[in-house]
């Protein structure tokens, strides 16, 4: 049937929008969870504008065809994970940016990279926080899907605390404004909110204007390393109970190790988990904010506390914790979990994975924006092993099960995706779930949208 | 018809809740905004728990019988205006709260004031940012149902970006909890910040759970005449181009001059403008701030600049920027507007504001939340006259042209309520209507949560 149709948005679309060759294809079928169960699509659609977007949809939904939406492919939860027999719509190709340094907004297209988002906004003096360690290789329509959290969250909160307003197609292709360069906006229902974390289930995203800030002052850093994990825990609690840290990352010592392993800058291999805290406080303000972190793991009983007010050097410990994933990724293919917990629960959560883990008998390592309670288990096992791979897979649900006990989320910033919907029911319960399904048939009544993620 | 069938409510409810007294009623007809087209209701509901607001609901849906969601009632848009035969849902006695400092959170029943809850939050030492003027007599279910502003959002944001969860009655009946005490949460759509600014037509809300920072540190605060709006709009621009203000309040001569009518403080009755602007950076950061915006003022060409670190000198021009409301309303009834523009075309709001006063010959204030363009022009009008009233009328409906002519908004933060919903289409066009009608329409579908309200 399909090759008749598909004619009709070959012709519809710009030359070379519509790709089919089979070996460019198979590498739109996976995201970065290379989910073994991703379909072939018929096709990958790169769009070059919102028209293009519009026409992909007005077509898939007039011929009931599944379109899964796509960014860089660097999420973790199958979100971008084809459908057999629908398309890939990417906006790789949708690439502009301008930035009014006045309002300090930026309207991007949302094929652009996080980073570059950053880069551009850095030439006005200003400042895009958001910062997902994947920031390099995610494109920032993505993380307005996800609503993409990162690093700096514990202080200045996730992608949607920066999304003023979005161009979105909906499911049958008709393309919607929503808020605008204005901070304060009461007009109608919060569209633009809903739209953001929405996973390419209600519309796809074609343009955002965000939110900026003033550059960012210099960072302050501290690194510390402990011998169990329960004075890593007190150092958490104490420090964010003194003062707003702008990043608060932990790492177990597997992910020490790991990255030890590959950058070698001295990291204590012997700490059952190190901690990496930044101040972004004013001027000296920074160094003081230190020095209380510093406190703070001393008194919590730190093996060995190290600081500095070099910027460079912080970032480079920064680096290590944001190539905690990769490294730990040498050790075999990961399965990358995304769990949290209100901060009190987090020691209970990492000692309870511990757990898991043994039980299971599979490598967990946990690295963690500890700040705010948002841990990545990182499972290690080989696919090759079938029988391992049942125990990771084991171990992946009995680690969202722990969190939702513990009055947590199965997702802090990565999404449900396809991975993990199983187990949002049981988080969120039937309500919200019937709740969920009223929406997403409201707004993509053939279903035509993402199918498969989320529900 | 209605009276047998409130008898069953009256049976379900405790003892007291259902008040059908026609002097009572009548204080519950009206918010703030005090439309000559208000409804007389059947009854009003004074609930107690969540239970009474869902047994309130599945009657009301069981019957087809209207409800109009109420805090405080000092909303400015009509969106808590009693409709006739309908029931007025009230949450004035729902006023429990708790605090958890270790995750800085609170949970809270709706109907506690915006200061009840800035209170029992400081002695934790921890701030709730958001702050409507009307902080005194504004219900925190009505902030979130409204998602209100004030005069810190300019730094500090608005309440959406304080709500982590919530508990919300559907329509229906059904009670459902959104989100939690957890600062990064992607499991599911984003329903939480739907429900917030949803004016009390998709839900009703029972308990929010609130994020908080620290305590503020103390402000110093800065105070500018000027002569004429150009120089004023130019030291707005210049202060927001330099730093993030924790407050930059605008007043024109109208304001000054009814402010000082009562206050006698001494303010600049000649000025065309007055800016109160604050900064909380920290330890000596504010005094640095306060001299860069001391510094854009007189560059900008003030007539005179006042600085003052001591907090309650500053707290007290900041009071007269709050009393500026109820200080205008000393000339006559006010029709309130709330429109915002982009932050360059704001002299060009306040001069076409002046053009539309003089040619309906009718007074307008301005007043402004300066420091992200959000304005609230009031206009002055003798009710009792009546070819008066309706030029006052096409004045309110020129502003919001006006404002959506220039990139804005109808409304930065009262709401649509009953009053502005004419303009609502304008603003986000019909794609924007027909998408909130679908949600609308899947999440009430009998219509029975404040029918008239957005819609
Ligand atoms: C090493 C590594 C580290 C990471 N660290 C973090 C982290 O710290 N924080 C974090 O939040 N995430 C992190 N991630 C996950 C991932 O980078 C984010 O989820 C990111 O936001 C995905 O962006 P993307 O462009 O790659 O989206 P994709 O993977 O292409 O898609 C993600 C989801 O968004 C949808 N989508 C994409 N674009 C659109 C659009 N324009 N309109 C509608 N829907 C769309 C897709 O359908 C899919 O459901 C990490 C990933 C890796 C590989
Ligand atoms: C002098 C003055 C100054 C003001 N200054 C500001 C300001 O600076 N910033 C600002 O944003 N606003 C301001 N306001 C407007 C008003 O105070 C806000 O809109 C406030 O949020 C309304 O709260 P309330 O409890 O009075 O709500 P109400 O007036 O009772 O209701 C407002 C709306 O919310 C709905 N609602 C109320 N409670 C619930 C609930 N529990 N669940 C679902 N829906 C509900 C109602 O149906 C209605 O649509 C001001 C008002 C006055 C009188």
């Amino acid at each position: 049937m399909a090759s008749v149709q598909l004619q009709d948005l070959i012709a519809t679309l710009p030359a070379g929008a519509v790709v089919t060759d089979p070996d460019v294809l198979a590498g739109y079928r996976h995201d970065w969870a290379k989910d073994p169960g991703a379909g072939t699509p018929l096709a990958v659609v790169r769009a070059t504008a919102t028209a293009d977007v519009a026409a992909t949809l007005r077509w898939a939904h007039a011929h009931g065809v599944p379109v899964v939406p796509r960014g860089a492919g660097s999420g973790l939860s199958g979100g971008a994970t084809a459908v057999t027999g629908g398309i890939v719509l990417c906006t790789e190709r949708m690439r502009a940016i301008s930035v009014d340094p006045v309002t300090r907004t930026a309207v991007v297209q949302p094929g652009l990279l996080n980073a570059e988002v950053k880069r551009a906004v850095a030439e006005h003096g200003l400042w895009y926080p958001p910062d997902p360690s994947s920031f390099e290789i995610c494109s920032i329509g993505g993380n307005a899907a996800t609503n993409a959290g990162g690093l700096c969250c514990v202080k200045y909160g996730v992608t949607s605390d920066y999304v003023l307003g979005m161009e979105v197609v909906l499911a049958d292709g008709t393309p919607v404004r929503l808020g605008g360069p204005r901070l304060k906006d009461s007009a109608g229902l919060s569209l633009t909110k809903l739209f953001v974390g929405s996973e390419g289930t209600l519309g796809v995203i074609t343009e955002l204007t965000l939110r900026l800030l003033p550059a960012q002052p210099p960072l302050s850093t501290v690194v510390a390393s402990f011998a169990d994990l329960d004075s890593a825990t007190e150092a958490i609690l104490a420090i964010t109970a003194a003062l707003r840290p702008a990043m608060l990352e932990f790492m177990d010592s597997v992910a020490v190790n790991a990255v030890e392993d590959e950058l070698r800058m001295g990291l204590d291999r012997s700490a059952a988990a190190l901690l990496v805290a930044r101040s972004d406080a004013p001027g000296a303000f920074a160094a003081h904010e230190a020095e209380l972190m510093v406190a703070a793991c001393e008194k919590a009983g730190a093996i060995e506390v190290f600081s500095t007010a070099d910027p460079e050097e912080g970032e480079a410990f920064t680096a290590a914790r944001r190539f905690a994933i990769p490294a730990v990724e040498r050790l075999g293919p990961l399965l990358l979990e995304d769990v949290g917990v209100p901060l009190p629960r987090l020691a209970d959560l990492v000692s309870g994975i511990a757990g898991i883990a043994e039980r299971n008998a599979v490598t967990v390592s946990v690295i963690a924006h500890a700040g705010d309670g948002n841990t990545h288990p990182l499972i290690v096992h080989d696919p090759a092993d079938a029988e391992q791979t049942a125990r990771a897979h084991r171990a992946f649900g009995e680690i969202m099960d722990l969190a939702i006990a513990l009055g947590g989320t199965i997702t802090g910033e990565h999404g449900v995706g396809r991975l993990k919907k199983a187990w949002l029911p049981d988080q969120v319960g039937p309500d919200v779930m019937a709740l969920t399904r009223r929406i997403k048939d409201a707004l993509d009544p053939t279903g035509i949208l993402n199918p498969g993620a989320i529900l």
